[in-house]
């Protein structure tokens, strides 16, 4: 390593690593299920980690969550109902509820703490949350691995924002989980998991992809890409999973 | 920054850093020009640093030189006089020689260290150096700035692959440089440069479009993106210009 000038935070990811010059620490806590920190960046506002690895930063979060909530909801002919599992920072629900024919949203996060600090360090992220005329979340802290084995056709869309598939976020990447997902969603009904990046872990795709098929089918199951300078390589996958609609019929955003 | 199992190679940008764990240290010059650096990869096979910035990884370069080239090379209509300026390491080259209609490929490159230090450590990117059947492309080792002021109405298409606009790099990216490529290209000429990346360094993308828009107009210059992981932000702009062809035009490959 070269001498560098300042601090820096940085994440490892396998035989690379990305890096941001921070200025401090704002706040660690290990919570029940993993290690929460947030640090200031020198130019890309506040940035949380999870268990060590950059889940976003204020500048780039964006593409992201735009890229996990617009491209299903706006090819859903009626997106009512949906459900948010993970997410905690709360910037997955701030994009579904841009669609005003949403008229429930159930937001599963397992871990409070995370929800917690991102109310305090990520306020563009949570600001839904202090909308007073905002009723349409249920913010509910549980295990969204069990609270979707209770819903039988009933959500439109159903959102996996879930850490990668180690350690607590791996139950959110089962067979038996897809299974319930699709059991979930009614006629229509669309699934979006993050499932990883394509350079370094191509094979993770796949073994994430052959699942996700395996409940919804070949035919109903996409892979999209986001370019989000956050993560490694820099490139995102998004799986989309339907009872039968295709992304690649656009509904016009005025109809 | 915290302790890191191994060595690695890094390389800070900006307020951020992208890095690859390394085994060892191949290469190390200081041409007329720049240093020139060669490592090998954990994984990513040798990777080339120029005054300390990632040119590119064995395992990721194809990338950025498919879509230097094959975007202009397929959009012209008959591509037989190319020129490519810069991009030492016999990538780029290696791209526009499998396209069969080319006839004649002057390769300008003004640093012949980075050539030499390729054609022994990147030799998938220099095979066609050693093919003696090739005989299309002229090595030439000169100032591309100075080069192409002489030339006029002679190319088809023109690939600046520079380094980033600083110290030696920066005359391939002023007003005068873009008007020289005009001049050069003949009718239905396409010039492609790489133009920096959009999260950190938007401004920069503007500035050059601006001068590049100048010399060829605005409905002749377009701006296109890829996935790179090697670069900033994972994401590499490129800039396509021409004397009235559109990229938005696919041509059939096998017409």
């Amino acid at each position: 390593l070269k001498k560098l000038k300042g601090n820096w935070i940085i994440e490892p990811y396998k035989w690379t690593m990305l890096g941001y010059r921070m200025k401090h620490k704002l706040y660690e806590k290990k919570s029940k299920f993993q290690k929460i920190e947030v640090y200031e960046t020198l130019k890309n506002g506040n940035i949380m980690l999870l268990d060590g690895c950059f889940m976003l930063t204020e500048k780039e979060e964006f593409v992201y969550h735009e890229m996990i909530a617009h491209v299903p909801l706006f090819s859903h002919p009626k997106p009512e109902r949906v459900l948010v599992i993970g997410g905690g920072d709360g910037g997955t629900v701030r994009e579904v509820l841009k669609h005003k024919v949403v008229k429930q949203v159930d937001f599963v996060e397992i871990d409070e703490e995370v929800i917690k600090a991102s109310k305090k360090y990520f306020r563009g992220l949570t600001s839904w949350m202090r909308d007073k005329n905002e009723k349409r979340v249920n913010v509910i802290s549980t295990d969204g691995c069990k609270f979707i084995k209770k819903k039988k056709n009933y959500y439109d869309v159903v959102l996996i924002d879930s850490t990668d598939p180690v350690d607590i976020g791996m139950v959110l990447f089962t067979k038996e989980f897809y299974e319930n997902v699709r059991r979930a969603l009614r006629k229509n009904g669309i699934v979006v998991a993050q499932t990883e990046e394509p350079f370094f872990s191509g094979h993770m795709i796949k073994f994430i992809q052959k699942r996700i098929r395996h409940a919804f089918g070949r035919k109903n199951t996409h892979l999209y890409l986001a370019a989000i300078p956050t993560y490694p390589s820099g490139t995102w996958s998004f799986t989309f999973a339907s009872r039968g609609i295709t992304p690649l019929t656009i509904r016009n955003m005025n109809s």
